[in-house]
């Protein structure tokens, strides 16, 4: 019998962390963390300290393995997404079998929440074993984000969208709703919309000690986002920026 | 000085308090704990639990008080949560100089996350002295819903919307998406629908002892979750239930 346990850590901050993670952490046989590219070794090191903070059972092991890389070369992009799907659960595969064997509970620990805009769950079920699959969920960037601005997400009896910096980019100002976060940004997408009316609260880095907020008039404050963000990204080498839209109804 | 700290505390099980959340209802002077009527009296349960497990700081006090009744014979929706709001700061700033007077740090424990669908944020803003806010993000019924059906809530790079059951059952199917979140229904609003094509993932008191999860195709399961759904409200007295609905794109 073999289980595997996604485990949300948050999206930054190890204080983030639910008391059920801990717990699951230490009843692991086998910790799983992917060795990212060495720009983003800030996320990788995350679940170390969070190791070396929280796992007391001796048991558990930690193994470290390489992803593979997605080919950039592909055009279509769903095929992109599922060959690569596939490739990293042959992977787990191996790095499981190698460290574990047929039989034991293996953990791997999720940035933010595995069920937000996180592929865990479908690549799991392309084991070559298929394991029972256990989530303990975790703080997400839209949590983050929300609690540095103070801000109330929804407004009063109303609906939010959720949705991505491309989507925006392609689709404009979404139909039915006055809120939108934003995930997934590689851009600005937001400077594709008319500011008029819009206001906008943005988080980098959110839970980190490099944590920046900026809010305010789309308008006004669009732009001094755009030149943080570029400054910062320059800076760190990397950024995840997420950030919530409200206009007028 | 005063501080007021909105401690999100997840939604029915105390292991998803996060680690920055036991830290912070630590670092209180007061927590306060709202009585609410005894039919819902296993939620304010979930906050003593929460003290008695993960309080140490013999300086930390407890005080509980009676939450206003909000005026039902008020025609106007938004004229009415005006007024509760107004009732409810007041009881806070009253309970607050009862027991710390002006000078402090005073807690809340918000059920779930203090940004989705909560007024406390906004109610905090309406206090005779204004505080200083921080919030610290919890575990909200949609992660719980989620890590309970194992679901990822988007598809790969697809927006979701997060709605009510009025919102629902009076404009039907919202544009643009393929996956819904539910909340704050009073009912069963999903049977507005027309069931082709959507499958539904349901839970009720989720995280805690007594959860159930019914999920499948609407049309099959949806009334299978009204039977369940009243008989369990008729067995606790009360609900609290949240779902997901997707539609094949
Ligand atoms: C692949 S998604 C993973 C989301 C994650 N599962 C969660 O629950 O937040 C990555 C996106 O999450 C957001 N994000 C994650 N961590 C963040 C952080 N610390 N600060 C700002 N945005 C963050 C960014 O929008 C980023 O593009
Ligand atoms: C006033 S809102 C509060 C939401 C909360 N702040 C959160 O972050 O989940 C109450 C709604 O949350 C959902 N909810 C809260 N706790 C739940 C639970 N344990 N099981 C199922 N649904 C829950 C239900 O849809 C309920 O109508």
């Amino acid at each position: 019998m073999m289980t595997l346990s996604l485990i949300g850590i948050g999206c930054g901050d190890p204080a983030q962390l639910t008391r059920a993670a801990v717990v699951a952490i230490n009843a692991a046989d086998l910790v799983l963390i992917p060795r990212k590219g060495s720009a983003k070794s800030d996320l990788a090191d995350l679940r170390r300290t969070i190791c070396a903070d929280v796992l007391t059972n001796p048991a558990t092991r930690i193994a470290e393995f390489d992803l593979p890389v997605r080919n950039a070369g592909e055009v279509d992009y769903h095929k992109g997404v599922d060959d690569w799907h596939d490739a990293v659960a042959a992977t787990w595969s191996q790095a499981i079998e190698n460290h574990l064997g047929n039989d034991g509970k293996v953990t791997l620990l999720i940035w933010g929440d595995p069920s937000l805009y996180d592929s865990s769950l479908r690549i799991a079920r392309r084991l070559k074993r298929l394991p029972t699959i256990e989530v303990i969920p975790g703080i997400t960037a839209i949590q983050a984000l929300c609690a540095a601005h103070a801000l109330p997400l929804n407004d009063i009896g109303e609906p939010f969208l959720v949705t991505t910096g491309r989507r925006l980019r392609e689709g404009g100002w979404p139909q039915g709703v006055d809120t939108v976060v934003v995930m997934l940004d590689g851009g600005t997408a937001f400077q594709s919309l008319d500011p008029t009316g819009l206001r906008i609260w943005w988080g980098a880095y959110l839970g980190m000690p490099d944590q920046i907020i900026m809010s305010g008039a789309l308008a006004e404050i669009g732009p001094r986002i755009v030149a943080a963000r570029q400054d910062a990204r320059e800076r760190h080498g990397w950024i995840m920026d997420s950030y919530i839209l409200k206009r007028r109804p």
